[in-house]
């Protein structure tokens, strides 16, 4: 399709955004008799109600984040975008006259507002801090602006447009190209804004800006954000169209992470929303494959069983598909994409809707029982443009008592919110992390801490390879902490097979972290008898030119509450290291173990969990904890525990990690307890194959494994004690000849 | 009552312990019309069947708790007393064969057995490592022969009594006299198992030894149980109508703590029940006031919002009254003690009955929705037998969001699971602990841990003072940690006033444990304009004849969020000190305020928290996480704050506890972030008098308080800055005459 092809409208009707006039009338129409809708509504209109009472506050931007005049501002364009939506769907006055005399006292302020006096952006705002608060105003007013557009007299419209609207929408793309004109989330906000608006006014040449971004900008190719992001790339699409087709692979997955995937799904979903109402000639939803229906399904399945993101990269923990952006994604996928009746559930988990076409008709669909369940599958998400630059895989598998989930991140480095973490991976059972990514080190809008954006140990820890269950050679995080080097490189998937729901396997392999190493990773989670639950089996292959150190950190949560080696514990606590994180690290305890296993157990949330590591009696069993050279006490204090190999060139690490047995307080009974692995070894390896041996008190098993060919016809075979094992595909588990 | 007086039963009928012969007509007579009972008959039901399909196992004694044969044995009787009442309510013979067989195969085994092989109890059991195991054992299975007892033939009751019961209940008392023969939880289940099986068996004689103990019994003066308690003072009552005499207070405190109290509920109860049915004319319920019945009330006022116990002395956190004890509890005490409604709400919540008569009665009361909900009060609790040995005092107030509760401890010491905790508290909101108390260092039935037993850290921290929330003086427990001088005082009540639900208040002073120093701690939840919620006002008045170091702990949970104080973090951790718990604590920061108040804010379950204190800027603050010299990773790595005041006679120690604000990570917005406090000062002190101002940022209010007349009739006067104050009654909150 062609999208500059787009027609002039006749003479555009109001409202036409979020809400249409057959929309409305359709809403008026079903007004009490559809609960979930007359609920949402009941309680926007007590939260409007209850602010009109109160009386509009328009203050003099002073403050960063989490301070009153930031928070102010952002509530007023929460409210007033309700205000507007109660004004069409109530037919009260009152109403859009809120939404008047608080645009009117923006008008006033806006055409001699300084930028904001907070210095910290690269992008200064002036109603916040920085332009991407800015934008988020614009989004949500142009909205309010549309459902009183037809209330003004053209008069207050012409000057709200030239002392307001027109302003705010250069201010935020011609006077900051740098914010405006790039491929990120922050400019997506800003390409959003300004179309929103562009599409109220109906201004073709505004919206052409935002679908295609400024046709000038005079950025300096080495101009970087504040996080350390580069502005943009030579040569670069820029715009609403291109902050679409680059970010998302073919399979909706967002390259930043689901963190910031949730953020921006906002405006590329309302604006696409708008577009589909305003110009439906250009079929926004069926670009790109539809990337933006089925990243609606993406991000849904990058939750654990309560809703909540896995935190890759910068994310945020404890944010989940429960936020106002979901129920914005649900309801217009559900709208637009068919009528997914999965969907439907988890807007009945959500409990609330969009007062809009899409609200309504999700709650209809609840009201008619039409609901099915929303049964997140193992899952494997390409990333990058053309979803050939690595990936996220999710492994699920039903355990005794909640679901297992494997998150192997073998991704692109995911812009300037990407962490320093190939091959890395959490590990949850149900809503609870068994094996932690620590997310971000930052209090998103909680003032005390930094003014709520990014601590300075988001780069010194949270960033940072020894931050994530991956390795780490010689004390050096992957690409050395480059930025720019990590995002010309990403890892190259091996396999992906979920075809035996007894044995998930992912595979992939990192050549570029450490020029000289390469890291192979597979892991599988595996249903097998003799445990309770599905187990993961985690095998990293390294082969490296030179000797080097590496690290395995395992970042768990609890009470250690055995281990099968001694360990001493210091007197005093040092930490580990004097950079790239390790500084951050104290080394509570450190052990080696002569049985050729280790074996750490712990107790949390009522479970027991056991890692089993094959190791050598030189490797150094290391238990740390986060907190050191901390001086505002920014950082979680969580604990974990390492394998550290010394000199060594090629090398194995092999671990199991078992769920298993429950303690309840109340009823002090522990079942379970023990981890079920007797002896885990690697009974074969050569530069072709790798054979794990999982031995339990009731049955020996061999996990197969061919690290060059993942084809699942070819044909392969192998002597292990003189007993021939065959095998076809790339992977067997299998019960030893005896 | 003269409980001596226990007339011979004519013909004793079966059952007549838990269950009666009427009382089973009316079950029977019921069944499939009262939703609760049969839900519970069910779900036991399904157990029990599935025990039977799995078979009887009467393994040979072996394991500690947690291991296979305790956990086996202790599963045998739980299931054989739910087999007998089965057999009883549904008529059907397996369960009385598998009651049956399963006590023919402890009586082979049982004349035979050994002591247990593990040494390290005071008092060894058979079946289990120690006797009160045996006891339990016994308690259970004294009913499952009850149920059953006109099953068997004459000839096959014969040999269990005489192969089995008869010696088992010797074993437990005669052979065991250092356990039978005192006043202590354990007794007590001693004492109930003979009692129990006697009544089955109609034996006279064995119900004199349960109700008085042993006559004789030459147990060394000087003898100690594992805790380090003293087994028997000389002259000592012993026997379970002592063991109800001592350990209960006129309130229905019992002195051990609530954790203990749950585990001793079970046996004061279903004995008295059983008491109750055979020989009513002992009228045990009245006893001593009634007091078994008001302990049950006690019990459920000793709990969080969410029903879990404070975990006072030795007490494993999580524990509640969803515990099976509690059940029993709470169906007993609505059975015989008048049908109080409210116990209907907390069976309701319990979601299961016991299968008797008590157990129908509230299920009966359920269905008819006769419950009214059980609400918890700000309630004082003497402790000691005379109810004149200090207490425990609740404090609960409202909040926005949640109640707060503050639970005071100036009690005697608890028997052998005290802890050296004089004035301490902790502070909850809702089912959250604010400031904790650490509980005990114990993993119960946890095998890894210390075979599931008490932990030597039980003894080195959970114990010690500086593990609390109250004053250590010279860095040494009160009582010097001794538990024979500490059980031998107890805090005085000063005040206890609760008459005025915006300003409640508990006093009381400590003069023994720290001969020459007295210690006066006042606290108040005070709700007042200008904060969000109440406010926990905390004044440590401390006199000595000596110079010293106080130090005042409070043990958080959750993320610093900002000091108004420098600090320093270390670069190498340390322990705080070398004894006396200290050296458990790390010194992970420290510093000085020369502003006269330090401020800490924290975060914890989306709400912040802040502690406001009177400092002068020689006063150290210090920052502290439990977990140094932990060789066994027994501890949780707690954080701490700490105000330390050196060479110091007479001072105070003044602190303002708020909870304020909310912040949600889906939301990502936070409100009232910051504390109200202003300035906290000492406005006014001497011998007589304290005045505390508060000063906020909307009003300026002072507590006025009288530290040597606590009547509530007394005329005070004081003047401060030339203002004359006068109040009525020990203290007043006022406003500042300006
Ligand atoms: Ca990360
Ligand atoms: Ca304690
Ligand atoms: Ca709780
Ligand atoms: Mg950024
Ligand atoms: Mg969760
Ligand atoms: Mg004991
Ligand atoms: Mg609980």
């Amino acid at each position: 399709q062609n999208i500059s092809k787009t027609k002039k409208s006749a003479k555009l009707e109001h409202p036409s955004l979020i809400l249409t006039k057959s929309g409305v009338e359709k809403i008026k129409a079903n007004l009490g008799s559809v609960p979930l809708f007359d609920r949402t509504l009941a309680t926007v209109q007590a939260e409007v109600d209850a602010e009109i009472l109160n009386g509009i506050e328009v203050p003099i931007p002073k403050d960063f984040s989490g301070g009153y005049t930031h928070e102010r501002h952002k509530k007023n364009f929460l409210i007033i975008q309700k205000a507007g939506v109660l004004y069409q769907i109530l037919d009260d006055e009152k109403y859009a006259k809120y939404v008047k005399d608080m645009l009117f006292q923006y008008a006033k302020i806006y055409p001699t507002l300084p930028v904001h006096p907070q210095t910290r952006s690269y992008a200064r705002g002036k109603l916040f801090w920085q332009c991407l608060n800015d934008s988020n105003w614009l989004v949500y007013t142009s909205q309010a602006y549309d459902c009183v557009y037809n209330y003004l007299t053209e008069k207050e419209r012409n000057y709200l447009e030239k002392d307001l609207f027109r302003p705010f929408a250069k201010f935020i793309s011609v006077d900051n190209p740098q914010f405006y004109n790039r491929v990120h989330n922050h400019s997506t906000w800003g390409n959003v804004a300004v179309g929103m608006i562009a599409l109220v006014m109906d201004d073709s040449k505004l919206l052409e800006t935002a679908l295609h971004g400024l046709k000038k900008d005079n950025i300096d190719p080495n101009a970087k954000d504040n996080d350390g992001g580069f502005i943009k790339k030579k040569g670069q699409k820029v715009g609403f169209l291109a902050n679409l087709e680059e970010p998302f692979s073919p399979d909706g997955y967002y390259t930043e992470g689901p963190y910031y995937q949730r953020y921006a799904m906002y405006p590329f979903l309302v604006f696409a929303e708008a577009l589909q109402n305003v110009k439906p000639e250009l079929k926004i939803f069926e670009y790109k494959n539809g990337v933006l229906l089925k990243s609606i399904n993406t991000l849904l399945n990058l939750t654990d069983t309560e809703g909540n993101f896995f935190p890759l990269n910068d994310g945020q923990k404890g944010m989940s598909y429960f936020s106002r952006e979901l129920v914005s994604a649900v309801d217009i996928g559900y709208y637009y994409g068919g009528n997914q009746t999965d969907l439907l559930s988890i807007a009945k988990d959500q409990g609330e809707v969009l007062l809009d076409d899409t609200g309504l008709a999700v709650a209809i669909g609840i009201r008619d029982g039409l609901e099915t369940p929303f049964v997140k599958k193992s899952i494997n998400l390409t990333d990058g443009k053309n979803g050939d630059e690595g990936g996220v895989a999710i492994l699920r598998a039903p355990g005794s008592k909640e679901d297992l989930t494997l998150v192997m991140k073998y991704s692109a480095h995911g812009l300037s919110h990407g962490h320093f973490d190939k091959l890395s991976f959490s590990y949850y059972e149900g809503g609870h992390e068994v094996l932690q990514d620590y997310g971000m080190s930052r209090y998103v809008n909680i003032q005390q801490k930094g003014g709520g954006n990014y601590l300075k140990e988001n780069t010194t820890w949270a960033k940072q390879t020894i931050a994530h269950n991956t390795v780490i050679q010689n004390e050096t995080s992957h690409f050395k902490g480059d930025f720019e080097t990590g995002s010309s490189y990403h890892s190259e998937k091996y396999l992906f097979d979920v075809s035996n729901p007894k044995v998930q396997v992912i595979s992939a392999t990192e050549s570029n972290a450490y020029p000289g190493t390469t890291l192979h990773r597979t892991q599988a989670i595996i249903k097998q008898d003799g445990f309770e639950n599905p187990y993961l089996l985690d095998i990293v292959k390294i082969n490296s030119e030179t000797e080097n150190q590496y690290d395995l950190p395992f970042y768990y949560f609890g009470q250690i509450m055995s281990t099968n080696f001694k360990y001493n514990v210091p007197e005093v606590l040092k930490p580990l290291g004097s950079k790239n994180g390790y500084q951050h690290l104290w080394n509570t305890g450190e052990g080696k173990s002569d049985s050729g296993n280790a074996k750490l157990s712990w107790f949390n949330k009522e479970r027991f969990y056991t890692v089993t590591s094959v190791v050598s009696n030189e490797d150094e069993l290391i238990f740390t904890r986060i907190g050191a050279k901390d001086p505002d006490f920014n950082l979680r204090n969580d604990p974990g525990f390492m394998i550290r190999k010394k000199n060594t060139k090629d090398t194995y690490f092999v671990n199991l990690v078992e769920s298993h047995g429950h303690y309840d307080p109340v009823v002090e009974i522990a079942t379970n307890a023990f981890s079920s692995v007797k002896n885990l070894k690697i009974a074969y390896s050569d530069e072709a194959y790798v054979a794990i041996q999982i031995e339990t008190n009731s049955n020996d098993n061999l996990f197969l494994f061919s690290l060059k060919d993942s084809s699942n016809t070819s044909k392969h075979q192998i002597k292990i004690d003189n007993k021939t094992y065959e095998w076809i595909g790339a992977y067997k588990l299998t019960e030893i000849n005896k």
